[in-house]
């Protein structure tokens, strides 16, 4: 069932700690399959060394676990809730990459202060706020996914043109429309945190990029009219 | 004798490097046989590229060699006080780790700042006070031992919930149920010692961790009702 | 065509995730060849792992392709300008290498605080303005070019005296007499950014190296009473 | 000629950028042979991809070549004027390392801050004084020598039991009895000088290490009475 978008999301999964952005197994990615209205994820605290494609978990849009030996990553709700509620989203990535959890536990946006940031976010990575005590009790993953539906929709920010948000006291999601994508942007938003850090620690008064820089640079990567790769 | 114990404990003292934890020498993982009452402890300054599981010492709760060629390492008494007043304690390690040792030589607790922290430490991790003259004069290593369970006896922590310790000036100790639960420990103090330095840094005023969440992320993790990873 | 060119360019783009510089495709390096009157760069967004010498694309000093089956770089035209006005530049490197994109994004110049820096950059490396909204609408990538080449002659900087500059919000490009000494310096570039950012913040009032000491390092390893090397 | 001790000068030059000290040929180790009154040092500016143990050059005590087919290090000067004055010195390490560097650019001491500098410094790391433009136009090699010894005698600091120093402006010279513990010198003050400087980032208050501990520590290892290590 679903054979190749496990080993796609088996290799996505390998691919956390070769760059850097996991240790030991915090981290997890699925891919959705819209066809079957399935996705597949990793399966919960199981070592990278260890992990075989065969042990990612098919499971259904509610949470159900619908093929697989093993528990399911313990986020699967949050990933649920987020394929349920954004057909385009094909892909989703959640670590505690450092810098991008050092904002989280900051509890700030990320802002745009470079180019690096603007060729794949078109503008700040939104901080969502701390669950609450309810939340917390009612369920708190599918509570995490409806905390960045919120962040999103009341800031009215497009989901695909900042793929990515902050958990506050907690770390990052990113997502794309597939797995792999989804952890390419896992890299450039810890990269961008980092950067950010300290282009403030080294200046105060920094500016944030001018919205002609932010849209050239976006724009030329991303839309009708990129110009950035191979056709 | 104990074989198999002297095995895991090497593996655990490898791993140290491995994890970036360790500079040449600098550190030491035992592990405890509670039936016979001793414990295996990596040998004083060997190079761990000659290493071998062979060179494990085997050391009694007086701190005394039972079996072995070579000295224990020079942090043996400390290993032993733990061993012999705590129970549950199955495997030690001692490092340097960078920004563990960061904290302990800014003399300060490491809060809880993330869900990183709160997935493995049930509350802060505390800084020990330096020890007296007349302790050094005493025995430094075994009152080093005594400092530890001063700090969780007068702060009232369980030793199990939060398996790790600053000394202040000098570096972490981190414990577990055995050798490689204890090194996994000190893995995630220096990545949290890392990530709250650098929180606090981009936002003097960035809050803790409220209790909700940091009770969610470890009970979700450990005791009866845990759910994370496979059963 | 080229064929040693594409070589070194090739070679030289490989050396850039080797030492640090890139994650991804976000660079690109390219070497001309003054006879032909034609430069060699890196295709554009293409992964390193499957690029090929062969995919080197070749280009005339007016952005046009003149061979190659691959679109260039989408930064080509900054090289063209470049190449252009300047002809003692053999190679051009562009990154987003962490440490002087903090610099180009905190809107600074690399002042010369140590002898590693002095023993490649006479001087401090400048920060180019921000390009006008005219600029970027007219093109992006050639106004790059031309912002750089304003940069130097405003404040009377010889380009191969300081062989690298700062585009505000977005990254560094260097440049040297061929491919592999403008990586090298991309390379130097990037360090002293590190070690000049956590030096300022180690001491707000540290000193900028004195005149003599400058000179000395610079022309002991560049100019005709140079003796740093092998004859 | 000396070839064991070239064989031992090349390997401990391998060490610095395995121990990521240096990048490039960014840094030198040189050996003294006492019977000879000759010492064995890196070549200038070669590779070290292509070195070889018989690239190594003999000088003697006045910096002239003895054999060898290369020009030494052009900092051979500074090696030999230590050598010179230092009977006790064995191996001697000049790099540009990162954190240490950051101290001697921005011009201060090294204080002694945690137990992993005290186990092998007995004591702040002294930053020397710039250079007069007299000293730089006399013989800028040999005055680094000089400034060293001056910076010692002055202090009354034992050049053995406080094997570093940081030359302001431009990086770190450490020794030993042999090249080997010259380079673990090295390792050892970029570390503390990390530790040191983040420690000290962290809390602008921190407590220098109490005498007692120093001493603990220091002779722990060293000396009459140390009980680290195998016999």
């Amino acid at each position: 069932m679903l054979e190749q978008l496990k080993e796609e999301v088996f290799q996505a999964n390998l691919e956390l700690p070769r760059q850097g952005l996991i240790k030991y197994t915090w981290g997890n990615v699925s891919a959705m399959d819209r066809e079957s209205g399935l996705f597949v994820i990793k399966p919960s605290g199981v070592s990278y060394e260890t992990m075989k494609a065969s042990d990612m978990v098919v499971v259904d849009l509610d949470g159900n676990v619908v093929e697989g030996e093993m528990r399911p990553s313990s986020d699967t709700p949050t990933h649920a809730v987020l394929y349920k509620h954004y057909s385009e989203i094909g892909g989703i990535v959640h670590t505690h990459s450092t810098w991008a959890t050092i904002w989280a536990q900051a509890g700030l946006d990320v802002p745009v202060m470079g180019t690096t940031h603007a060729d794949t976010f078109y503008g700040s990575i939104p901080c969502a706020r701390f669950l609450t005590q309810e939340e917390i009790d009612r369920g708190y993953e599918a509570a995490t996914g409806n905390v960045i539906i919120e962040t999103f929709e009341q800031r009215g920010i497009d989901i695909m043109a900042v793929p990515g948000v902050l958990l506050k006291g907690h770390g990052p999601f990113t997502w794309g429309n597939d797995a792999k994508s989804a952890v390419m942007n896992s890299v450039v938003l810890d990269e961008v945190s980092k950067m950010n850090l300290f282009a403030r620690d080294l200046n105060h008064f920094a500016e944030e990029l001018p919205q002609g820089i932010l849209d050239k640079h976006y724009l030329r990567k991303h839309g009708k009219d990129a110009y950035y790769g191979q056709k």
